[in-house]
């Protein structure tokens, strides 16, 4: 079976015999590795520990609490089934009503209630990869270009770019201030792009950000926004971190500014794209929103998105769980005291050995700073040192490179993802990793891999936590992984 | 708030601006009068009745039933939950395999146990809406064309063409041959395309038909296969009614042609679009399939998944429930003999004013001959007619003009949206329609208009009527239902 890929690419369509997608990009070399040979703490413990995967994974007993607890928000229970063939035959495009307003009231929990949404603007989309594909194409036919500071979440090409036909045009941000986005950098890239005569339709900002972890100022979003408003261009706010801020400043919201400071300024132009999946730790249900102040917007995503509605089985049990504003204050307080706490024990593990990452209040990871481990200051020995992380001291984090950086020496790494013991096996590993790469820069890579190997400590696990690693494996999927499927890190 | 639409044409897309996606065509005209005035049984009972809804709502008993005895099925019950976490964390772009497997036994099970197939061709998508517009983006690029026998589903213009920009070019069938598909018909459409310089992609085929509601035979199927092949183009067959017919002759898949009598054909140009959104009646959970014999489809498809991935607790629900053969053995038994049933009921109490229908074995509707009504044999009587029936006789019905019938009269009606109760009401009302049309047909609209409303039988609901109403209102929303998502009839 099967065609020549001549003979496909006159059958097929570009898409489908392009590589514009990205998943063959050495971003995702790191997942295959880790499929290859998964961390288990008792079958496998010298496996890869996955550092590379944007889940949140501290808060789901509350979920599960709240869930025994009202048996009624299911349609699947004998308490709720009495609504079943209600919403297993409800398809209309606007959602459920309730739906609506519980995610409209959870967006404004999650900006601290300084702000209020319309549930009439909330549109669903299948997740935030449908989210950010439908705000492009109501925005932009293909070939027009979106403006997006750098580094980025790598898989914004097959999000914005892939299926739409748009450019993405990098500004490119340093260490130099922190990776700090400056209008001069917008407006350089901006002015450059109008010399190549590319039409510029917006700039795409990703706040709290990933990678970094970091949150935009009340003054960078008010001069950002009257950048784009001047120049007649979108400003396209990927919040989907929102509810991940465990530390001070505070998160502002693109909608504070509108509503406030800025409420004179063009909202026809400000755009937000939300999701359930890092806030809430519920990737599988896939709770994509666009959030638009253009009605025409908002009327074009929600015929969109008949492609990708949300199974009313789920939006019938989160507007239930989202509507309980007790369990939701209760929730967003404990998740963001989790994540202080685990950013803390994670950075200060790193510390100790002299890693130093980006100061951050926001996300599931870490901008890790590994320019002192680098052979020379370049991708390629950026690309070598990513190389043994992953093979030899077997953690999966993403190099800055994936994410455009243009500095080597960068990299991503996840915290949020797994129980405590892990983090601390993860923590121990990199200690040894850094103390031989010190006492041993001479030895060559394979004596640095074995002596590595010997020294990998095999610890023991209690049962509790053995039972939580087989409940946290995906049934039993013979099938590897997807890369890409958890690439919205 | 809200530009002017010139200033919404200058910064946002064309799919935004233009009128390509189909919503204000007067196909949904029906919709919005339905929901405007909608029959409600205590509470409005000389309301519009709608017929114009592709849902099944004959076994949902069955499936409650089958939800209440296994509450091991969801992962939102205390037998369940264990399972809660590691479900809701899953987002793999190939699904549960679970999943995969239970679809793809499921299909092999609607078509008879006659074909097999292979779970590892099963792609997810966002509904059958999501599944056909995933087909056509991996098969051709904006500007190629598909062929579609006419009358064809009014909503392929959003799902195939609207945002992949391809061309939908009609077959014209009639009621001359019952309305069926020729080889000849397909291969003059095609040389007049090629003729005009059209790169023509592929064939596309609903089988069992919407709206006819027959099935496509062994040699057309077969015929239309060879005439694919021969000009290396693709044939996309839609098969989202096949476990809805519900009389002889027995459905036959085109995967049964592939694998079976023309297994030596080019496999690599067919695919099969599904859903459980008709053969379950279960909209509301967004199940669409792509199933194709080409692997780099299937590769592609699944990337292109990630859009609108189906909601892991839903695909939980259904791997389990999908999984129980006896349940779904009885379950399509079950199924067909109730809709048999209620085509009878409904098509003899057509005849017995004199109505006929198109003879046929599947679906969900009947192709209703209303010619004999029309006052001239044009497209205006026809719009007259359907404004009399939705007005005056209150039953939304869906003209034969929006499906793209060359032929002025026809009309499609729903039969399985509604309980049996509501079904006798409207056939009261065409009774009284047709013979109130034949005795006065030099009165005037008005009077017809009142003569009707003064016939028009106020009958009394038992209790557990009013409640299986209630229940089925979706929810309380206040906002009046869109016609599109309603729309795929």
């Amino acid at each position: 079976m099967g065609f020549e890929n001549e003979k496909n690419n006159s059958i097929l369509s570009k898409l489908a015999t392009n590589e514009e997608h990205g998943e063959n990009s050495p971003y995702f070399d790191g997942w295959k590795a880790y499929d290859n040979d998964p961390f288990h703490p008792l079958k496998n413990p010298n496996g890869v520990i996955q550092m590379g995967l944007a889940e949140n994974q501290l808060c789901f007993d509350l979920i599960e609490e709240w869930i025994k607890r009202n048996p009624n928000a299911s349609i699947c229970t004998t308490e709720g089934i009495k609504s079943f063939r209600a919403i297993a035959n409800f398809q209309d495009y606007h959602g459920l009503t309730e739906f609506r307003r519980a995610i409209a009231k959870f967006m404004e929990k999650t900006r601290g209630g300084r702000v209020t949404f319309d549930p009439e603007r909330v549109v669903m989309a299948g997740g935030a990869t449908g989210a950010n594909e439908t705000i492009i194409f109501c925005l932009a036919d293909a070939g027009d270009a979106f403006l997006v500071p750098s580094p980025y979440y790598p898989a914004f090409n097959r999000d914005l770019r892939w299926r739409t036909g748009v450019q993405l045009i990098p500004i490119p941000c340093d260490s130099s201030n922190n990776f700090q986005i400056t209008t001069k950098a917008v407006k350089e890239v901006y002015e450059n792009a109008q010399k190549s005569n590319i039409k510029v339709k917006g700039l795409i900002l990703t706040n709290p950000s990933n990678p970094l972890g970091t949150t935009l100022d009340r003054d960078t979003l008010k001069n950002l926004l009257t950048f784009t408003n001047q120049h007649n261009i979108h400003l396209v706010c990927d919040e989907i971190y929102a509810a991940t801020v465990f530390s001070t400043p505070q998160f502002v919201s693109i909608a504070e500014i509108v509503n406030d400071e800025m409420r004179h300024c063009n909202k026809d132009l400000v755009h937000i794209v939300y999701s359930l999946s890092k806030d809430m730790g519920l990737p599988g249900f896939r709770i994509g929103i666009v959030y638009s102040f253009n009605d025409t917007v908002v009327s074009c995503a929600r015929k969109m998105s008949s492609f990708g509605l949300v199974s009313t089985q789920t939006q019938y049990l989160l507007a239930e769980m989202l509507s309980d504003e007790k369990f939701v204050s209760n929730f967003l307080t404990e998740s963001s005291k989790r994540l202080a706490k685990r950013h803390k024990h994670f950075t200060n593990g790193l510390e100790q050995v002299g890693i130093k990452c980006l100061r951050s209040n926001a996300g599931l990871f870490c901008w890790m700073d590994l320019r002192p481990l680098l052979k020379e200051s370049n991708f390629d020995a950026e690309m070598s040192l990513w190389r043994v992380i992953i093979n030899d001291v077997k953690l999966n984090v993403s190099k800055g490179s994936s994410f455009d950086c243009q500095e080597p020496g960068f990299f991503r790494v996840f915290f949020a993802n797994m129980d405590d013991e892990t983090v601390d096996i993860a923590l121990r590993r990199i200690r040894r990793f850094v103390s031989v790469k010190r006492t041993g820069d001479e030895t060559t890579a394979m004596e640095r891999k074995q002596q590595w190997k010997k020294n990998n400590l095999r610890l023991s696990f209690s049962k509790r936590m053995y039972d939580e690693s087989v409940n946290l494996s995906p049934l039993s999927s013979p099938i590897p992984h997807s890369p890409l499927v958890r690439a919205r890190t």
